[in-house]
């Protein structure tokens, strides 16, 4: 099993997350590339400490919307969003060939995640730009979603991820934030979640409706509070039941 | 000789110089990378279209500063140069691959490239993070700068560029925009420097200083009043002279 | 009756519309605010022409997209709108007062004007805003609006606007653009269609179903292609007719 | 005698600094205003939470450079930092007309306040902006500097300050980040220093040389290490010796 975390989200003077200790403990990291957060000096370290930690780096784009951390959903085109993806996928691309590193996955980030997920004009667009720069690489998203699909399509690998810390709607969705139960915050909690999601899938919907979800990535949030100890609750769990945690895209 | 100039500056809803006009002049097309102009619609589109008229496609990365255009000194450190640069150099990179085509050299834009020029710790940061992205890169810059010293003490290929459009000092440097001459307009004097820098490189300073300059390549401002009209003196000039109009990059 | 149009767009080393010659038909100017369009600089020299000119100064508020100009709906909150809206009105009353004159409505940009229109929570958000900042403002809507709406609601003088130069829906909604028929460009038509709305208001949707829109203000887009000439047109007809054109907003 | 620090400097989904607690130790918050640091919303909480508490608020404009914290230094000329500088004010009087409250003086930020300190030019412009937007606000700027000056040649009020966590040079400027000794974190050292100023102004620069310093108010740097503890402990060291703390502007 792969765990993955949202990783380079400070900005200029300002911190987010404890992405050393995040490196510690997950196998993929989803490296902003500066739209929605990161700048170049952040990628740049960001990289450099993955690369030394063995951390496949992935590519997580977002719409250009720094003030809204990529959170808002912002009506650009598919055009528009092809471009940013091709845009942002090479910055980080380049940083990594400097750290002697390269790129494995492209993930998208905060709103264009969501819309990825749903819409499918949105996924093909992504999934045919990160196609056009780079065929070898894969496209990580949320399991049964449009994104998957288009990735196929396209002839992409694709991964497949699950929340251990989200809540789930009964249709398989993910809870929206704000929602009662959409954050799960306990680390008990939290690792029993990415056991069942590591082994047979079968969670509950936050309305009790049984679900079987077999994700390639577990994705912890770097920025929920008490990420750190969410994320090594979930690897203590894992390791401890004998579960190799290996990135997915090697 | 080759002909650059600097393209791709639109930038969302404004529109700036005319592209698809200089690029039947060009050889090499200076693409901007969205920290002083362009954006990703605007880089993918200036990449086509220079890809299908056969123009050299080269990096123009500038300082993070679109209000100013990237022609403002700023005191970014080497190390935060050397990061944007790579991070700039990168999304045009993914671009052009995008679009079938590739990069084949970077020129530093506006403020940057003055600093460049004068520099040596700026120019080696630069210098150092176009030959870690990729050694096959050429680098573009002002003939007998910094910046041509510090791409030869890395081992890159340099191509020293010429103005036409530009007034010189006597010591071989730039004329400051502002003062008296700095900019030639009248399209016949511009042919006429162009055709003194193509062949035995004899001009003349500000000041009447008698200087020699043999760039690899010319430059025309695409801002600059009348740059296309400019740009069209100089490519009949140089062509009705006989001389072979070719990317320096090749 | 007034004429308004959207003002001050252009931005650092990019120029949109031909700020002078609208300046010579209008009697309203939407001042971009830095969000969307204008920066500082451009804000000043809009401020200085207008107040010049006798022409009312509006602000004119928009999502903070410079890439997108405003016009993509972006899911902000209420909440982040209103600080959004206090921060761009208070810097242009500051660059007014800087330059002697004051501003005298607010009128939301693009994207935001839509939603403005549509949406009441958006709209009491704008209008509290405004009515907080100062209560004698003017807020210039959509005739019909939930914008003007929650401008009453909050004992805001408000003024209403129809376009001479776009279609019109059945229900009196604009016509989104890209929709045929959504831009008018032909002087005559628009002139005519200024005509009717600051007269008996009579005009047909793009489907033929009788209106009557009775305006306080008859708004020229500025970066509508031959803007300065429909704007010309439309004064002509209405000055020429013997109407007089004269702030709504004293 | 009067304790300011810089306030609001945080950003979208990024915080800096602890503001509830810095705002029980100052009397005045130097606001910023969304150029390097700071948001709409932001700078509404802060004025919220700052006028609750008594405390005076200023604005705190800086250069448009986000990425660089408004601390790298930027070659806008006097023109744009003037307009720029009216900008902010006005976007911060607006917030704080829409809370109730209002803006008592200026403060520039970060190497805007370093060039203005130094440079004639550059103090001229932010002076005569300020008392163009509201010639009753103060201006607060390092004691004796080109900035007290140009406040004192415009007619403003001014107010001098001093720093009690950096250390001085021997002509009485700052030394620079970077040097060793420029930033004082103990916090004992720190109270001493500002008992010192506030009441003989005897200290001594980081060479030995003695230096009397009379500030109007003592800065303390809200996002040193341990900002908050510094500040306290100044508090409480003015206090106890039975000084009376209370804003310069009134």
């Amino acid at each position: 099993m792969d765990l993955n975390a949202d990783l380079g989200e400070s900005f200029g003077a300002w911190t987010l997350g404890d992405d050393a200790a995040l490196l510690r403990v997950v196998t993929s990291a989803n490296v902003a590339c500066g739209f929605h957060a990161g700048d170049a000096t952040v990628m740049r370290a960001t990289v450099r400490l993955a690369a030394a930690r063995g951390v496949a780096i992935g590519a997580h784009p977002g719409y250009r919307d720094l003030a809204g951390f990529g959170r808002r959903e912002l009506a650009a085109t598919p055009h528009e969003i092809a471009d940013e993806v091709i845009y942002q996928l090479g910055a980080l691309q380049a940083v990594c060939t400097a750290e002697g590193t390269r790129v494995r996955y492209v993930k998208p980030h905060g709103a264009l995640y969501n819309r990825a997920a749903a819409d499918a004009a949105t996924a093909r667009a992504i999934a045919e730009s990160v196609a056009r720069v780079d065929p070898s690489l894969v496209l990580l998203a949320l399991a049964g979603s449009a994104l998957i699909e288009a990735g196929r399509a396209v002839g992409l690998q694709v991964a497949a991820e699950a929340f251990a810390d989200r809540g789930y709607l009964a249709d398989g969705r993910l809870a929206p934030r704000g929602m009662a139960g959409a954050l799960l915050t306990d680390p008990a909690a939290v690792a029993s979640r990415a056991f069942a999601l590591a082994t047979d899938g079968r969670i509950d919907s936050l309305d009790g409706t049984p679900l079987t979800i077999l994700p390639d990535s577990i994705c912890i949030h770097g920025d929920t509070p008490g990420a750190t100890r969410l994320a090594a609750a979930v690897r203590d769990r894992l390791a401890g039941s004998g579960i190799t945690l290996t990135p997915f895209a090697a």
